[in-house]
């Protein structure tokens, strides 16, 4: 038996030069084989694939992961973990991811597979994180219903929002609809920076009590089922909008406008990341635009691919990414402005939906 | 300048063999430094206490640590991370968190280290995880105002579960409370196990509907201000409870008992462990109460030491730990009661003040 994600890591173990992989990152073992405990560890080789967690979960995961071979293991004693998954494998070259073992699991696996005698370790690096790049269409159905929700909740701001409410009460009204509308929780800690604190893009909600005239950002996504979702939109709360919010504001929005007009997969992170940062550059604000264009969203709210000064390789068709250009004046306030869209081979679609009205009314 | 636990930490480095420590766990390092921010490393020497973080969180860093040098750093870069700090740190052994760090991380680092020469990364395992078993004044007021939310709303059970409920409207309902009361944040997802779920310790809130003669089993904690708290109770849907309720009830709380009558500092985590466990396995339910007496209880909702039948070690006047001795029967339900204590010379002190109050009256 095996699943379609299990031949697709057992056709790349030749060109990773291992001959076998023991994947302990648990984002993605859940990934890998559909099991959802907390305690997981997985060893596929060319003609196994092993699970191995402990007794609270041996039942889930022979229900969840049919097509793995469930190993029997203890519950938090790391050698114990491994023992048996190394022997199993009987491979010579296993493959461990580096950027998630810590030392500790390391030095112990590494005894172990000492007394086994016959198997080397190689340190892998976000193989599999790469391998999630790329969205199937069952996991984009599962984005796009957390995403219906987070579009239906930013959708009320306009109704909700009143002055003299603190970002804190704000923050925790959207909350609450985002779990009384079917998700499992938020997907991060709801921003809502108003007046002079939407200035900082890191601003955590506070008693600070919105007042006419201030510029609001609402930055939240839903979690459902393990699949994010993440959403911005700006507001103005009052009813004319002076000038300095409508010129950033349509700053912001043509800078967004540019990066999907152009954007399709092939392109490098990098060149899209550029489509939105030029036309912020060109109005002098470039200094202030302090992030990346966007990032990976799915079974982490941060993941990769990136769209960045830095991500110089090819977005493919299949990921799912947040468009999110942003202009920061300390003396002034914030404006972000974030869709979520897949790139496809010609373009995008757009999984979020939620219109854009930045005027609340008062 | 220089705090308390700086120094208690530069007083244990000889006996940790090394001349510093380079501390990347993000909560050991809040522990240590006070500073809250999300991307921090600290290194310290005889003669130094340096923190680490980017440009978001300078200002912030500089606020929270004033006894400590800041080291201004990329954001996401581990390599430029941590150049500067070794370095800086100018140590010939230099400890590291190796029950954390990664080998990514290592790895980089070590490169570094054998970069500037003279310094040799020395694994160290859990050091100051064992620091933080023992509470100042100061933290325990934290984790008693944690733990008065979670008693206020756990005492207004008995007028929230009705018949007919879920256990997912149950759960949610708490969720609520315990945010509106003043937490930041549940200290981990809410458990409400009713009729046969209850003989699952490891159960998740379901869209099981609670009816008339159903035991049913609510725990939670409150996080604020990064302290948690934890409490379980379990209560009989029904006037009248039968027989069977009411004896597994008195049993685990009588085990309970048990323990906090004989418990003080100094004792052995087994032995502790075993002042309940002796009680149900005299009831011939010892292979029903499948998991450890308690654990720590602080910046993590789970931490050491530990009352369990492997922790042989003493412990320490000051650990503040959950008492949570439980009876599952998998054609029945279970029951658990879970009070949170602190260790004292020659007893205990309870931080949980919530009263049993079995019986919910319908």
């Amino acid at each position: 038996m095996s699943s379609k994600k299990v031949e697709k890591i057992q056709s790349a173990l030749v060109s990773w030069k291992v001959d076998g992989i023991i994947i302990t990152n648990v984002i993605n073992c859940r990934w890998v084989s559909g099991f959802t405990g907390s305690n997981c560890t997985l060893v596929i080789t060319a003609n196994e694939a092993l699970l191995g967690t402990d007794f609270r979960y041996w039942e889930q995961a022979a229900n969840q992961a049919p097509d793995f071979e469930l190993i029997k293991m203890g519950k938090t004693d790391d050698l114990a973990k491994t023992i048996d998954l190394v022997e199993a494998a009987k491979v010579k070259r296993l493959g461990f991811e580096a950027n998630h073992m810590t030392v500790s699991t390391y030095s112990s696996l590494k005894r172990q597979s000492d007394d086994v005698g016959y198997t080397k370790l190689i340190p892998l690096n976000s193989k599999l994180e790469q391998m999630r790049y790329v969205k199937s269409a069952d996991e984009l159905e599962k984005i796009k219903a957390s995403a219906r929700i987070t579009d239906l909740v930013m959708g009320r701001v306009n109704d909700i929002v009143k002055p003299g409410m603190t970002e804190k009460a704000v923050a925790w009204e959207l909350e609450k609809q985002i779990r009384e509308n079917g998700a499992d929780g938020t997907a991060f800690n709801i921003i809502v920076a108003a007046g002079l604190n939407g200035s900082m893009a890191h601003h955590r909600p506070s008693d600070y009590q919105l007042k006419e005239g201030d510029t609001i950002i609402v930055d939240m996504g839903a979690l459902l089922d393990g699949w994010h979702s993440d959403l911005t939109r700006t507001f103005f709360l009052g009813n004319a909008p002076d000038d300095k919010f409508s010129a950033v504001y349509d700053l912001v929005h043509m800078a967004q406008k540019n990066a999907l007009k152009h954007i399709k997969a092939g392109m490098l992170g990098t060149e899209i990341d550029y489509l939105a940062r030029e036309v912020i550059e060109d109005a002098g604000h470039g200094e202030k635009f302090g992030h990346s264009l966007g990032h990976g969203v799915g079974l982490n709210i941060h993941e990769g691919p990136s769209f960045s000064t830095s991500f110089n390789k090819e977005i493919p068709a299949g990921a799912v990414m947040s468009v999110e250009p942003g202009v920061y004046l300390p003396d002034w306030g914030g404006v972000r402005i974030e869709d979520l869209v897949v790139v496809t081979e010609d373009g995008f679609e757009y999984l979020s939906h939620c219109p854009k009205n930045p005027i609340i009314n008062i």
